[in-house]
């Protein structure tokens, strides 16, 4: 064993963000993923902008490592073949809106009877129960059903969407850990489950420091630009070249900050002694630090906090990120070569462990590239399968 | 067993968000975990305002179900208890900044040779290795280093935080998730292993999407206010009582949107007929939808829209969100009863599974309210511990 999952196969029926997101780290756990593309044009995000080479860099950037096969769950042919991959496998994973697999025939509770140590991940908007169920979702539907978007951007200012699809990655990562607490439980237990991740529960769970706040105090959190609710100075201040960003959590780091800037005689300013009066005196927090930074670069400012040990940093765009030497060390940059689209660079996985270590397994799959030999391991002959393409059934 | 980790004892080291978050989840899958804090005022968080009693509102809403003793791991008392403990247990979680366990003299080699199995999870702001490995590291300071902050926010404005700490609690899932794939190859394999998680790491893979788009076109990726960078539409309108949100990623759910307009000759321009013309012609998707939206109030979009089967909805603040009838019917809020602070309302854990089932072990622990009882079990008398307590090692 190689991998934490290395002993693992997988049925991926997913499609968009969150479910990719999730078979995404199986892979990279050592999973064996085998995702289920409808025939003839496979998954959605296959067409989605940009492309490298006529491939999709949405599409490559989420199913690295994975096999692929076509198959038609409508077709009674696809519906026998599917039950065969079913009972083989370890894991099923599903991002489907609630309804759909069952209309397709394949109830939980049928599958569990194909393969009673089936673990079955169902990752969709809302789950599986509740009146939100049938809901379409998407990430932006998500972001700002959960209240995300009510706590990002400026104060008066338009919604603003989180950057990148957080709804969607977070229940792909919830789904992920579900999965693998599930094999344990089955490991033990002999038998599999029904997992059903929502992405609007990960966002309630996401926002539990807000939710907190909102039930001690009765007050409505509402978007802080670049601050932190509960803890001052911890935001982004404007230097002479731009922002940058500086934290002092603790007593001892306020107190560092005051050194740094030698200005001693804050630490013993009634208004900023505690954590608490530094929070209910924001305003002037910002109105001492904001000149003071405004005077230099943010180079300087960086270089001489960080001296102090006052947490602090640039804001970095993504070409800042992928260049940053920190990503190199951690190799955090991964290369496949794509059997069309050749070298693709992605994000690399973030879990770096000594005994079975994460490792991305290999390319993104060409649509069906692994469907005659998938089908001849369950006994097709090359004839078969001929006939199931040309029908559409693969 | 009734919890993926319920015959697992975790002891936890941890501070501040993504340590905190990463052992409740561990707690919620049924772990027991012990939060060792040091005397004699423990987690700094239990400083952060506001509060409910007295108590923090920050540190409850992180330390749920854990069991608590206080410790002063830097006497020899403190640190023989604490190899008793390690000795006993089978997770260490930690999120000190590199160096600290060593420097206490708790490398993980030492640690594993007192209990081999023990699988050992450090989170810390860039990890282990690299450059910037010493650096101090806060949420705010990882969405700048990580890209995230070069993502959100409207185009040519100010920098934007994501308004919750996103870096804690993405390292903190991802902690969840290595420890408990570690588990289960320990379980396999009779040994524990070193997991070494960033919030860089961690806030870099969340990126996928960003750094995808910027390697195959080059471009950096800027601020899009509320829209998708590869999808339109995918973002808020401003309606006549304000925004709410819409996303048509298929060609199907966009004919959809523009029959529910009864517009359906927008389908038939070239400019919009396909996902990519759509993406590439944003601004006039948002010209004519934002023209029509602007005439009506949102509740009558939404209701019109969802009919139509175009995923759409509010933006809630986070008292709609508690109110939200689907948190409700997911089990999203739950209650416990604190010893002092009465009864106390958080955000509960978002994996809903059939067999073995995800649960608030109890209400976050008093500092120091487990202390006998633990070190009763270690085989400490009474004297004894009231001898410890008397010098500050408890």
């Amino acid at each position: 064993m190689t991998g934490m999952l290395s002993d693992i196969k997988v049925l991926d029926l997913t499609t968009f963000l969150s479910g990719p997101f999730c078979t995404m780290i199986l892979s990279d756990m050592g999973a064996e993923v085998l995702k289920i593309e409808s025939p003839p044009k496979g998954c959605a995000t296959r067409q989605t902008p940009p492309f490298i080479a006529g491939q999709s860099a949405y599409f490559m950037s989420l199913n690295r490592g994975k096999k692929a096969i076509t198959l038609n769950l409508k077709s009674e042919r696809g519906k026998k073949v599917f039950l065969q991959l079913v009972a083989a496998c370890d894991v099923l994973v599903e991002n489907f809106r609630p309804g759909v697999m069952d209309r397709l025939g394949f109830t939980y509770q049928r599958l569990s009877e194909v393969n009673p140590r089936l673990v079955y991940a169902a990752i969709s908007g809302f789950g599986n129960t509740g009146p939100f169920r049938e809901k379409g979702a998407y990430d932006m539907v998500i972001q700002g059903y959960g209240g995300i978007m009510s706590i990002t951007g400026q104060p008066g200012g338009e919604p603003v969407r989180v950057g990148y699809s957080v709804s969607d990655l977070a229940a792909g990562l919830y789904g992920a850990l579900a999965v693998t607490g599930a094999l344990r439980s089955r490991d033990r237990m002999g038998r599999g489950q029904y997992l059903d991740v929502s992405m609007f529960d990960c966002q309630v769970a996401f926002m539990e420091n807000a939710i907190a706040r909102y039930f001690a105090t009765g007050e409505i959190p509402g978007p802080l630009g670049n601050r932190h609710p509960s803890i001052a100075p911890f935001q982004a201040f404007k230097s002479q070249t731009g922002y940058f960003t500086l934290t002092a959590s603790t007593d001892e780091q306020f107190a560092n900050l005051c050194d740094a800037l030698c200005m001693p005689q804050l630490k013993a300013d009634q208004r900023l002694a505690t954590k608490r009066e530094r929070v209910r005196n924001v305003a002037l927090v910002n109105e001492i630090f904001g000149k003071i930074f405004a005077e230099k670069p943010k180079e300087h400012w960086i270089e001489l906090l960080e001296r102090h040990k006052v947490p602090c940093g640039p804001i970095n765009d993504v070409k800042e990120v992928v260049e940053s030497p920190q990503v190199d060390a951690r190799g955090m940059i991964v290369e496949v070569e794509h059997k069309t689209a050749g070298k693709v660079k992605m994000a690399g996985p973030p879990i770096k462990a000594s005994l079975t270590p994460l490792a991305v397994q290999g390319p993104p799959p060409l649509l069906g590239q692994d469907t005659d030999s998938v089908l001849a391991e369950l006994g097709y002959s090359s004839e078969e399968i001929a006939a199931f393409r040309a029908v559409g059934d693969v």
